[in-house]
């Protein structure tokens, strides 16, 4: 059985115009903006330990999102870049309004790309622009094979999937050469990278193609 | 920054209404039922899986929850048991009414046990009753150690806890103690128990666990 939904539509249409103020803002800024998106434990905050020490021809910035508790800006403190939590207190995901007030506090003069880590939930955050340039959704090898095919819309609504935690692959039954078919299939023009956070492969590919990424966009 | 949250007080409380129904029917047919929680990939199908097999006592069934495709219900057809898939075509968790209505497809004449597996995403599914006796949140040890701390309601709403996938313990910095004791000091009569459905650790004890809280339950 199928079941309708009834989408809060008055809901998204706000966020939308929110969205397009502040992406207009974020240009004026000239600054690009990546929005983050995975399933809770998929390596999101792990991906900006990763990717912002090794940044060398862009300065970035970071707007966390939790549910609850500030663990993953502490993780991110060390880096010494304009950083804000954003908890929900109970929401399931960022919207384009929350990321404005965040903006209040936070001094992104000298910043050319600002990653918003989202809630982690890989099905209500990819309803709400964020006024972001690039969307990421990173998957983790534990999670299983079957999960683009089974919450669509953060994969179609992303350009790039970081499939995380190949260091597990030996340990896990995730089908590598099955998922990268299915996601190319579902979108053809998807780029996709095969990190693990924790041995450090495919972070230099990866990062290069995001500073690369950041200058075309210019 | 913390925002405030509007929650959706009119749609929460006709869900408990709805609820409240359900588990007056349920009880009227001498059935007790177990909603699954989980983020995606956690691993709520694999416990069916290896659970159900090994009921002796009981007689089970299982409505699945799934915001696209049918790939769950697939996977637990072979145990010809009765089984609804419910397809949420985008929202983000089940509510009390779809339950409602993937009864009308279920005959439960001969059932003692109703799993409802909920949609993968740890945020959503903690605020909608589904008219349950018993609430069980999966976590994976590939998910991290600070899960309980940073989805409290899915924690808090809930009376066991499955840590799954122990077979990737060597292979993760998540800190079982560390977690077993954030868990009992959130909500100190928690149930835990850890498991692998891929080896089988810890699912025997488990098992005799749920089919005794059946029977005692009744």
């Amino acid at each position: 059985m199928s079941v309708k939904v009834v989408v809060g539509k008055d809901i998204l249409a706000v966020n939308r115009k929110r969205a397009e103020d502040l992406r207009a803002r974020f240009k004026q800024m000239g600054i690009k903006v990546v929005n983050i998106l995975s399933s809770p434990g998929a390596g999101k905050t792990s991906v900006l330990e990763a990717t912002i020490p090794k940044l060398q021809k862009v300065r970035a910035a970071v707007i966390e999102g939790d549910v609850a508790t500030t663990r993953d800006a502490e993780r991110l403190s060390h880096l010494g870049i304009p950083l804000v939590q954003i908890t929900t207190l109970g929401a399931c995901h960022l919207d384009a309004s929350m990321v404005w007030k965040a903006l209040e506090e936070m001094d992104l003069s000298r910043v050319d790309l600002l990653f918003i880590e989202n809630v982690g939930n890989l099905i209500c955050p990819a309803s709400f622009d964020l006024g972001e340039n690039l969307r990421v959704v990173v998957l983790s090898v534990a999670e299983g094979t079957d999960k683009p095919a089974k919450y669509p819309a953060a994969f179609l609504s992303s350009q790039v999937v970081l499939i995380n935690k190949t260091d597990l692959l030996p340990y896990t039954d995730f089908d590598l050469k099955r998922v990268l078919g299915e996601v190319r299939a579902m979108k053809p023009d998807m780029r996709t990278f095969t990190i693990s956070c924790r041995t450090g492969e495919g972070i230099d590919k990866w990062v290069e193609w995001l500073e690369e990424w950041v200058r075309e966009a210019q």
